[in-house]
């Protein structure tokens, strides 16, 4: 039986990813591996340990934190900028061309060598990523285009000795259908958070609230996160 | 003017390379990085710093050990494998197929997306690593490749939004044509350190002195650093 190294950072895309991949492979072939880079807050990191727990996979964490010192990435917690309240759409019309505020500095790129490191160690012959088109559109996110995943998964490919692949079930969806695709698989949605601000409940203004918000009326269902937080 | 982030080891490769970087751009506009993987002794990345600061550039030192933690590869301070006293070329004979044992996994991917971040993060639009077709051969160390250095090239082109590129000066070449280039520029070697073993001097029998003693041989000149242990 394959193994699968899923990277999962406790949001809906990864979580659902990490849903499908225990689907396909099992509960004890699966491991899911979190990133901690420097963000404001924990409530990610908590919400993939959650899940995890959920799906009774082996559950790695790395710190590499000390790898984004330098940036002044919106996200980060020594950061000066604040975190855009307004769509990617909006803000991708300010940027002239570059990233949105909110790109960690080949956060993907990073994630998914560690991640093709680790498989490596583990004895896994795939690393899963939850990468949709709706973050790579208008190159908010670059490091979520089908380009971006096509060459990286040729350098772990040759790079890994052909031992390991890369696996993005998302590149061609937007994160409608990844919803869509959860509520078959039953995803507890009510576990991850997306919310790049730390506070009780999310804030429904960043960009990645909006996204979310979105994609769960598509589906024409309350979001169970949010219904926690129903006054 | 371009910056350029060069990865460097203190072993002759990079530093040829760190010295061509410097050679176009100039001491300001060129950053050497060291990586801390969990090596079994210090001698290379003392060597990183001895040579940054010969050439006056910006040293920047991360530690990813964390990554490597499961890994066996002989290499590791934690590992139960002897790095193993022969050539590459004895050594896959026995490997069918496989990297060899001092393969770190995907370890030149994981340093080069770290160097694109931290690329990002200083304003430099080019990663300049020293990967050469000896290392490659018979898919030793696979990470080494042109397909995988191709790739890796894409990957970050794209996942940066189009604003770092690799270089590889090398990939083409062999050992001996690097160390050609290196007298050239008069690089320091004598305070380069390439063997596998942490002793007071180099063994003299592990691949990469077995290699390294070749690839000055094949200029005709004595290697400096050797020159200093001369009894």
């Amino acid at each position: 039986m394959k193994k699968a190294l899923v990277l999962s950072s406790g949001g809906v895309d990864s979580t659902t990813c990490l849903a499908m991949a225990v689907s396909e492979y099992g509960s004890s072939n699966v491991i899911a591996l979190s990133v901690i880079y420097g963000q404001k807050h924990s409530k990610e990191t908590e919400a993939a340990k959650k899940v995890a727990d959920y799906y009774h996979v082996k559950f790695i964490e790395i710190d590499l934190t000390a790898v984004f010192a330098d940036s002044n990435c919106s996200l980060l917690s020594h950061s000066t900028e604040e975190i855009p309240e307004e769509s990617y759409d909006s803000q991708l019309k300010k940027t002239d061309g570059k990233p949105v505020s909110t790109y960690v500095p080949f956060r993907n790129g990073l994630f998914l060598s560690c991640a093709a490191s680790i498989a490596l160690s583990e004895g896994c012959s795939e690393v899963w990523y939850g990468a949709h088109m709706d973050d790579a559109a208008g190159s908010a996110y670059p490091d979520c285009s089908q380009a971006f995943a096509d060459a990286m998964n040729t350098a772990i490919w040759e790079g890994s000795g052909r031992q390991v692949k890369l696996t993005a079930p998302f590149i061609a969806s937007n994160k409608a259908g990844i919803v869509k695709k959860g509520l078959e698989l039953g995803v507890p949605y009510e576990l991850t958070w997306s919310c790049y601000e730390g506070g009780d409940r999310p804030c429904g203004k960043c960009g990645t609230c909006i996204d979310r918000r979105k994609a769960f009326e598509a589906n024409g269902v309350e979001d169970p996160a949010m219904a926690l937080y129903r006054d």
